[in-house]
């Protein structure tokens, strides 16, 4: 079983993982597998550290989504398709979702052909379940002031509507694939958001818990 | 205008772009602009440089394809398309269909997935004519042996049944795409194979010839 974690900064993705692998190891019988791209695997952190330098600034767009594309797949190939045969649940924070809505739509390059280009590097992996944390960005952002002062500059005006324009795009996904991705809403306070996603994760992959 | 030259190794690809260049230098009036993947973009050097990394023999395939579609984005953007823009007559040695048929074929991903994931890459560019120098894998490997020694031994068995699955798929390529792809008998001495390369050139480009 396989289940990826989407959501806008400050949308406490990260707790909520964080919070279900714990409820995991105490009762999980099959075992569990957390895991996010690169993966840490020697080729995706190459192809992530060539993305990453500052010198490339004039990387295009596509050139950037397809590198993406290349190193998920090699995480793919060499972490979350292994855990799957050997009956892992794999819990994954970030996937296509992610690709299609930070550079489909944040960057202007078309969610349309970010997925597309990316059913390459998936070769028909799909998650058997999405949970989609939705927070208004303006709030995701506010909690990031709150909570991690040294990160606040980075998400000036600017970055607020590439944010809303990532957002909008979140919830078209969700609204066209209602079966995939499940919303929840994120703006409350994180216990009531770590229960409610343990009771969908329970429902789901009930053979997952004791 | 953009010209590609295809073909399998011994096919005289080298040679008879080299004596094209040598004609549009005499005679061009337009600039011409002979270029070759990665480009010599640092971007696609980054990039290639993974892909040749020799420690890294447990790349996927899929992988493999994703990055070269990468160093072909970031080679188009830096160097194809501002050619173009500024009406010179690119040529340019191999391009998306040695992918389809050296990949897509030779390494079984399928060319279908290459090509559409290559238009990803591509955004609507395609040649506006493709010489694919047509040659039997076997002689081309016979005119190798006579003028690089040094080469000989890479060409093993193994290696020749891989050669004839590319040169199939170039031949189903060009049947399916008879108006872009020009097919010349590579199999005949080099002079003349140089005289009817030079004739499709000044037919389809005649503006770049005095």
């Amino acid at each position: 079983m396989f289940i990826t974690f989407e959501g806008t900064d400050g949308s406490g993705k990260t707790s909520v993982i964080k919070a279900m692998v714990r409820e995991l190891e105490e009762k999980g019988r099959n075992g569990c597998v957390l895991t996010r791209e690169p993966g840490g695997n020697r080729i995706s952190e190459a192809i992530r550290n060539v993305i990453l330098d500052e010198r490339f600034t004039e990387m295009d767009e596509r050139t950037e989504a397809l590198l993406y594309a290349a190193a998920r797949r090699q995480h793919i190939v060499e972490t979350i398709n292994p855990a799957l045969s050997a009956g892992k649940l794999v819990l994954c924070d970030r996937f296509v979702d992610s690709s299609i809505v930070y550079q489909g739509a944040g960057r202007s390059v078309g969610t349309d052909e970010i997925a597309e280009m990316n059913r390459f590097a998936t070769d028909g992996l799909t998650p058997d379940l999405t949970i989609f944390l939705d927070i208004d960005p303006e709030l995701g952002l506010e909690r990031i002031r709150k909570n991690r002062q040294d990160e606040v500059n980075r998400l000036d005006h600017e970055k607020m509507s590439f944010y809303q324009t990532v957002h909008d795009a979140y919830l078209k996904l969700a609204a066209g694939d209602s079966r995939r991705i499940v919303t929840v809403d994120a703006s409350r306070p994180l216990e009531e958001v770590i229960l409610e996603v343990k009771g969908i994760l329970k429902k789901h992959a009930p053979e997952f818990f004791a």
